[in-house]
Formats: structure tokens, sequence, C-alpha cells
């Protein structure tokens, strides 16, 4: 099964071979940037999703702040995008050659001799930047074209009498802004809430490259928090998360080359290296989340983006950045938004987007930290994925909860048709008490181990002609590979405690014994 | 609150006013036919989207059948709609106002003069009727033109070169055809098996209307279950299901304008009322899932569609159908698409489209039910809806497990402090244990209680200066508006209890009792 790739080859080979995700519409070739998740890449997403409602949408909400879900309309008409000031402004810098008329982002085309541009570099600098370097098509060395503005939004067209664009949002954030007066009245809104959204979004990439990373059709899961001046410095949960430590790179720091520090979050904001308190709060509760997904702490950081990088109205941009085979990678932007947006389609819209705080009518100011819902997948791949030596096979160490299915269960061998037919009672009666289980009879055991490693499910449950005489199963660890065998009278409540980290494998194995069960200390 | 106005009119008003839906972008005008689900209406949508996951794939994957999900990209290049006719044939017919340069459908206009066409009917024969019933265009009285194709898809381009056109998927389905090697290759599938997914699907509707129903933007919950012939005489779970009852309307009955009969779907099977096995077992399963929902049996029907509502390819359509507001609607189709999708995908993409069964290469028959989940939505909705004597505001009588919240929390009064706090307390409590809790204090009592009946909340737990003294609060019912003391160490259970309608509240007062707490029979 091992091959001589780099780690993201190895990863997308074992993603198209084992049900987690291939191109679209491959058959035909397939469309640059889309992708769809096969059976195990949606199941794993699914529960990254319900993780995230989990944690950012049901525990956030309590009797201080309400988070609310809504899910708006990926296609919106042209006035949404003409106030946010997308249709103006959300370009990059595209390049044709000459010669074989292919595309290319003029950025993208320098990295390749080295030049590192930013974001929001001037047309013309560019430019001059591919004649100084002699830079040519990296298709066909053809000339290349002089720079030029590319509007990343995918258009078409409402109805059918024409005169009507509508839009791909490139972004979820706009719905939540443009549907602000409905959602603070029918929810009787008070600062401080949030609204959340989890949806696809839509970028028509020059050249989308680097697996999921630059895609097309992805999908994020934003919240916009709206808090009052006041929040800033004093937000409710603030308390919770002062103590929490994460990894922090300054624009100072990131100038000069150095690694994160870790930094209180309370002293972050005393240092004014975050903005506010609400900032500073998500940034910590992102830090749990990650990790909870099997994401190590050291692999991931806080990088408050530079001034080019960073649109007008900021008050402060902070990229989750995570160490990748792609190099460095962004995975969530934080952005403290100041009023903008809402200013904006208020304007625009000649509406009032404004909400009673204190007695007065106030326009609220806008924290957001928008996920990237594809490259998190990716990224908890890259981190959970082994090749190793404790096996001949590749395999996943994904945490039992966001693992695609928790338990395989197995008869050791395919006769006789007793041992079967047990093994399938007992995988129901598995699933009937809601535990995420599978079964498989074909092939040899150790096939069946070495599929079930290879997308990471945590425990195996084997059946064998001695479980009919001494009510026994044996249960395996992915991550050891150790056995343990047990009462099936005691599988389903150890398999719980396994899955639920109440208990390890390790722990499972000192304490455990047949006559006398699961040993208390 | 009430208000004199149809039930649908209704029901948008509280949609709008409560946040369950609004016109998305409404700021700017809307764009017709595109909504955002607000804060309530995503969650009630959200637990449509978890029991149908529940239902129709966790339920009912086993050892027999395996039902997988994917997640497939929105949009798709052309040569997916090439091959599989929606660029050909996926034509609403229009007719446009050569005075006022407005389009519509032509049934659609022809149905303000009585005058009822089916799907499919002739261009030359629209044409015909607009002028023997001198149809005028609906606007401005302007004469309209003779009727043409227009093809309903979503076009767009992919990158900046020009000449790459996609589409926004007309249906989920096509993704699961186009990928159906990766999937079974990846799942190592073996007939029967489905696969599932839930996404946006998109139909450039010429002119929208009917709120929920006819969408641009809308979600789809779709099953391809891939079968052997002999499944369709001989499918694992039909036993199961043999002796279930449905309400069927053969093409007879609507000839002659008939009303649903129920009948067994074994007995429909056999009559040849219905084509195959796997498809009477959908029926079956919509049907439970449909009244899980709070609709009831008497409300829907399958209707088998006559040959000119039904593609070539077809060996027989069933629209599930509902009285409603805006008169019938297909609110679900079921198809017995046969083997036409996989054969048209093989030949265009010169792929072999074909797996293993009992030791031979052969092209597996699909069976699909599509479900609508805005129009869903909207039948439960009006379903669940009340305006009647029992209280001077509206309500929704929500199964528990689907309502927005399962249970609301209130302090009596806002004084004193000691109130709230304990209050809040046991909010906190509840919600620890995974209760589905919502926590306020603004306005009275009484406005309480009318906010959470108006949005379906099932249960609310009041607080009072007593409970501090007697341990006890007060749980109120929705559906008959009564109201039991409970011991507040009783309540979490009591509360799961009546959520998991394990107990009715009428059985509630009956059977308990402070001192003795919850008496068995």
């Amino acid at each position: 099964m091992k091959k001589e790739s780099s780690l993201s080859e190895e990863i997308i080979d074992v993603a198209l071979v084992r049900g987690f995700v291939f191109p679209s519409a491959e058959i035909y070739g397939g469309a640059a940037g889309t992708y769809d998740y096969g059976p195990i890449g949606t199941l794993i997403k699914n529960k990254i999703v319900n993780l995230w409602r989990q944690r950012f949408i049901y525990e956030e909400t309590d009797h201080n702040i309400r988070i609310w879900e809504m899910s708006g309309s990926r296609l919106l008409p042209e006035p949404v995008f003409v106030a946010s000031g997308h249709l103006e402004k959300f370009n990059d810098p595209l390049t044709q050659c000459k010669s074989c008329k292919k595309s290319f982002r003029v950025d993208h085309v320098l990295e390749d001799y080295e030049v590192e541009v930013t974001d929001g570099t001037p047309l013309e600098e560019l430019t001059e930047k591919v004649k100084e370097v002699g830079a040519v098509c990296p298709k066909c060395k053809g000339e290349l074209s002089e720079a030029r503005e590319f509007n990343m939004m995918f258009k078409t067209q409402l109805g059918a009498t024409g005169g009507h664009n509508a839009y791909l949002r490139p972004e979820t954030a706009q719905n939540i802004f443009v549907s602000f007066r409905r959602l603070t009245h029918s929810m009787r809104a008070k600062l401080p809430f949030g609204i959340a959204q989890i949806g696809q979004s839509y970028r028509n990439e020059i050249s989308p490259r680097n697996f999921l990373i630059r895609m097309r059709e992805f999908t994020q899961m934003e919240i916009e928090y709206f808090v009052a001046p006041e929040h800033l410095i004093d937000y409710p949960k603030f308390d919770e998360v002062a103590s929490s430590i994460i990894r922090l790179v300054t624009r100072e720091m990131h100038e000069k080359g150095e690694k994160a520090m870790d930094i209180e979050v309370e002293e972050a904001v005393e240092q004014k290296l975050l903005p506010n308190q609400p900032l500073a709060y998500i940034l910590a509760l992102e830090t749990e989340f990650l990790q909870l997904l099997g994401v190590p702490y050291e692999k991931f950081w806080f990088r408050h983006m530079s001034p080019e990088e960073t649109a007008h109205y900021s008050g402060g941009n902070y990229d989750l950045e995570v160490d990748s085979d792609y190099g460095v990678i962004e995975i969530v932007g934080n952005a403290y938004r100041q009023d903008h947006d809402l200013q904006c389609h208020a304007k625009a819209s000649k509406t009032k987007l404004r909400i009673e705080h204190d007695g007065k009518m106030i326009v609220p100011h806008v924290v957001e930290p928008s996920l990237g819902l594809d490259r998190i997948f990716y990224t908890v791949l890259e981190s959970c994925y082994r090749n190793d030596e404790t096996r001949t096979w590749t395999w996943f160490a994904f945490p039992p909860h966001i693992a695609p299915i928790e338990v395989a269960v197995f008869p050791l061998r395919k006769k006789p048709e007793e041992l079967i037919e047990s093994t399938i009672e007992l995988y129901l009666d598995l699933k009937d008490i809601g535990l995420d289980v599978f079964y498989d009879d074909s092939g040899n055991i150790g096939k069946r181990y070495a599929r079930a490693d290879e997308i990471g499910i945590p425990f195996c449950v084997t059946m064998d002609l001695e479980s009919s005489k001494d009510d026994c199963v044996t249960i395996r660890d992915r991550d050891s590979t150790d056995q343990v065998r047990v009462l099936t009278e005691d599988l389903a409540s150890i398999l719980q405690m396994l899955i639920d980290s109440e208990l390890t494998f390790v722990e499972l194995k000192e304490k455990y014994s047949i006559d006398e069960g699961l040993v208390e200390e």
C-alpha cells in the first residue's frame, strides 16, 4: 500500500480510493476546483459540522448571549454586491498568455520565480515585476499580458427577460448583514448576540490548486457577533477564557520571520496585541476547537495580518494559520469588521440597520470568525494521517468523536453460519442502542482490520467460534493494534467509555478482567 | 394578533415576524424565488434533515443494505448536462409580452383562463390555446408572443478564459450517477445499496410563486437506490412493510377525478399498481416519515403520474401529493429511473458504469425518492398551524422532536433578583443535561407563553416566589395550555418523557403528585 510520495499526495491517494473526496464530474475530465465528498468524507465532514454547531452555537448560547443560526440563499441579486463592494473590488490580478491564451494569477506566476507579493499590490507593480524577472507562460513559455483585474464572483441571470444579474455569494456573511433587520426584529435580539451560518460560497479562482485548499465551491462556517462599544472592552464571557493560552504572531514578529509566541488571552488584550475582548474570546474558542478535531496545538497560530492584507475598514484581521504540506495555509479568518457592513447596506438600501441598546438606537460593531470547512477537513486529514512502522498499511488517528464510524463488527471467519448470525445479532444490538457501527464479513480478518484503519475506525469488535461458548468478544484498538477480550454483556458500556474518552485502551487492558469486569480504583 | 386572510397568508405573516423564513435580500427588493431561513426556521429545518438522516440513512443501513451519504458540487461542467439531457430538454414553455416585454410560463397564463395543460404539451398546441382563449399579458394586457422553450438551468463560466460553461445543478441526482464508479469502488458496494444526498438545486423559474413552493434555489434530499433485476421482485426489506397501508391514486382514478384509496403495499405490488418492491418500500417509508413530521395521513397520497408527465425512460413515477392552501402540490417525487442515467453517462463519458453482481458485470437499475425540503417544511407549517378558540394568538402544534426549541424556562416575574438567579441556574442545569432549552425574562409571563406558542415550543417551565420554598416549578403544556406543578428534582426526567412522547401531559396530570411523584400503574 505504501508509496514514495509527498504527504499531500499520499493523502489524496487515500482520499480517492477510500471514499473521502474525489474530483467532481471526474468521468468528464472534472472541473478544476470542484470536489465531491464521498461517503467516508461526508461522515467526517458532518461530524465536524455538528461539533461546530455544538461548541459555537449550542454551548455558547445562554442567558447572557444568544447565537442563532440562519440559512440564506447562495444566489443573491446584484445590489447586494454593489453595496458590499464585491462587484468593484473582489478581484484577483490576472495575466493571459499571448500565445496559448491561458490565464494565470500574476502573484502565483511570480511565486515560481521566488518573488513574493502581498495581497493588494497595485497592477502596475505586478506587471513591472513580471518584466523584471522575465516571467513567461507556465504552460507554453509564451509572452504574458499586462496584469488586469478579474472579478472572482460567478455571475448568472435571474429569469428569462434578462437584465437581472445575480451572483453566487463569495462569502456567507452578506446574507446576515442584508437580513439584519428581520433577524433582530424576529428574534427580539439584544446586544451582544451572534448569527451563525454554514453553507457554500463560490469564488471563480483563475487557477484553482492544492486540492481542497483553493476551491471554486467551498463551505464556510461563519458567525457574525454583533456587539455594543462597551462589549469590546467588557465581553460577558471573557472571564471564562481570560487565562487560556493561544499562539500569536504579531505584525512585527512576522516581519522578522519569528515563530509564534504563547500568550494568555487576557495579556494579549492588555498589551493591545488583540483589538478587543470578543475577538480574543473567539481565538481562545478556536484554539480549543481545533484540538478537539485532532489538530495539535503546536501546528497552528494566529497571525495579525499586515495593513496591505486587510480591508480598509478592518479593525484587525487575525488568520488562523497552519503548517501544512502545502506550506502555511489560512484555515480560519477572524476579522473585526467594525460597523462597516451595516453602514454600507443601510446607505445603499436606504434602510435603517440599527438596534436599540441602553435606550439608544445604535449601529453595532461586528466581530467575525470565518471557518473554511474544506481546509479544516484537509488539516484534520493531515494531522491524523499515519504512515509508520506499527503496520504495513497507512491509517488515520481521528479522535473517536469525528471518526467516520465508531465501531466495526466482524465475524472472525465466514463460517459456520451460526457465527455470521450471532455476529449480525451483536451488530444490530449495538446499532439499536445508538452506536455508530459498521458490519463487514468480506475478505479475511487481517484485511478487514487494515481497511478499518485506513478510514480511521477507532475500534473493531470480532466474534469467533469461542464466543458462543464463553460469551466473550475481542475489542481491537486502532492506535495500538492491541486486543482485549471482554464479556459480550460488558461490550456496549466499554465501547461507549472508549468512544467518549472516559477510558483509554491501556486502562482497559490493565483494569479489566472477565471475572471481575472493569475494576474501579 | 389574528387577521382575516387565507391560511398561507397567515403562515407567511408568522414566518416573517417570528424568524421562520424571509425573502432574501429583502432590503433591496428581494430576488423572486429566493428565501432565507431565519433562526427559528433553521432550527426546524435542521431537525427535519436530522430525522431524514436518522430514518432514511442510519436506520436503513444494516447487514443487508447500506445507504451512504455523499455531498457533491452544486456547480457542474456542461458535459454532465449534455449527457443527462438537461441542456436540451430541461425547458419550460415561455411567452413574452410584446408590449411590456415581461416573460411568463404559458401554462400558468392559461391556468388563469381555466385551461389546464399537462407537462409536455407541444409548443404549437400551447400557442394555439393562447389564441383560442384570447389570453393576454397578465401585467399590461399586451399581446403575447408565440410559445418557445426556455432552459431552466442557471449558466455561468468557470475561470477567466471563457468557453468553460458550467451550470448550477437542477437536481442533486446527477452527482451520484457521475461519481458512480468512485462511489462503488471506494465503498466496495454490493447490490442493493443506496447513495443519499442533501443539498441545494437550482431552477431558473420563469415566474417563481407560491412562497416556498416554487423557488429558484431549493433544497433536495435524494436517495438513489441501485438494485439488481431480482431485487425488483425480491427486495431484502420488503417484508417489513408488506402490510403497511399507503394512499394511492392510479392513473385511471386520477382521470376519473377519484380520491385516493387505502391499500396494502404488498397488494399494490401484486396488482401491478406499483412497478416494483423497492419503490413500494420507499412509499411506505415516506408515509411513516411524513406522519413523524406531523402531517396527517389523510392529507397526502401517491399519484401515478400520466405518461405525458413522465420522462420517456421512466418505469413509473409516483408523486407524493398534498392538499394545501396552494391547491394540490407535489412535495416528493418517486421515480423508477431504470438504468437510463448510468447508460447515458457511460456512453457520453466512454466509461464503464457497471457493478459486479453474481459474478457478472451489470448496469443496475435505479429507484429514486426525491424529497423537496422546502415544500416539506411548508407542509409541516401548514399541518401544524393553529388559529383556534383555545387562545387569542396563533400557535404551531409541532411534534416535540421537530419543534425549534423543546423547553422555555421563565421566572414568573423580573424581581426579586434571587428568583432570576435561581431560574437561570435551573435553565443552565437543563441545558447541561442536553435538553434544548431557551431562557427568557422579558415582558410578562402571559406574553412569554404566547410567544412560545407562536413558534411552537411544546413545554414552558416557570419558577415563582414559592419555588424557593417548596422546591417546585410549573410545567405548562402548549397543546392544552394546562399546567402541572412538579418537584424541581423530577423536572428533567418528566420533560424528557414528554419530549420523547413516552408520557402525555394528560397522563402527567393524572398520575403525578408532589408527594408520590409519577405513579406507575
